[in-house]
């Protein structure tokens, strides 16, 4: 059996369009995706689980209904199941989501221009 | 409500002990754990989960009873569940395990001195 490390940088040279997560590894039902991000998100939330954000390039903001945290490269934040969030960045930034395989990135309201395709490998 | 990022070069910076995953985040009911490596690790497998490898700083060597896989820098693999490896590295190497709450780093066998206490926080 070949065993084949994943290297993010790799896989981010791969594409160029935001807000699209793309799935690199998956363990048990959680996806490892890539995300590249610039600008405002839509506010939204995941009824049923947290959602992990690992920062590898740039910085972002996810802001909350009440308050907000800035996570930059080699820093991480778990956004809890339920909490509306906001996600933005100033400049483009490259973002490593965990989170179970099927969630959608827009949250589990009516889907909108905004709703990327689920479960996309690269 | 304070929302506050978690950096992994200051949670690092708390700890030296090798082999010993501290719990830095929790995901449903999953943990992020650093831990920092040297040398050779013991044989064993986690029968009920996979268990993910973030290479945060140096270089992380995985045995398999058919194989090996080296993971760098800005690099991660997933190992399956039931698997059998052994960690290994040459130089110290610090990594970011992400499984399930309550796994044991030894896997599902007896404990021994290579045993690390559980969900030790920092």
């Amino acid at each position: 059996m070949k065993h084949t490390q994943i290297n993010f940088a790799e896989k981010l040279a791969l594409f160029s369009e935001l807000w699209t997560p793309k799935v690199i590894a998956q363990m048990n039902d959680y996806q490892f995706k890539l995300v590249k991000l610039k600008g405002d998100f839509v506010w939204h939330d995941h009824k049923d689980t947290d959602e992990t954000f690992i920062v590898l390039k740039g910085s972002l903001r996810i802001d909350f209904r009440d308050g907000f945290v800035n996570i930059g490269a080699g820093e991480m934040y778990v956004v809890p199941k339920g909490v509306e969030h906001k996600p933005y960045a100033e400049q483009q930034a490259e973002v490593l989501l965990i989170e179970p395989r099927g969630v959608i990135n827009t949250g589990d309201g009516d889907v909108s221009e905004h709703t990327a395709s689920n479960d996309i490998w690269i």
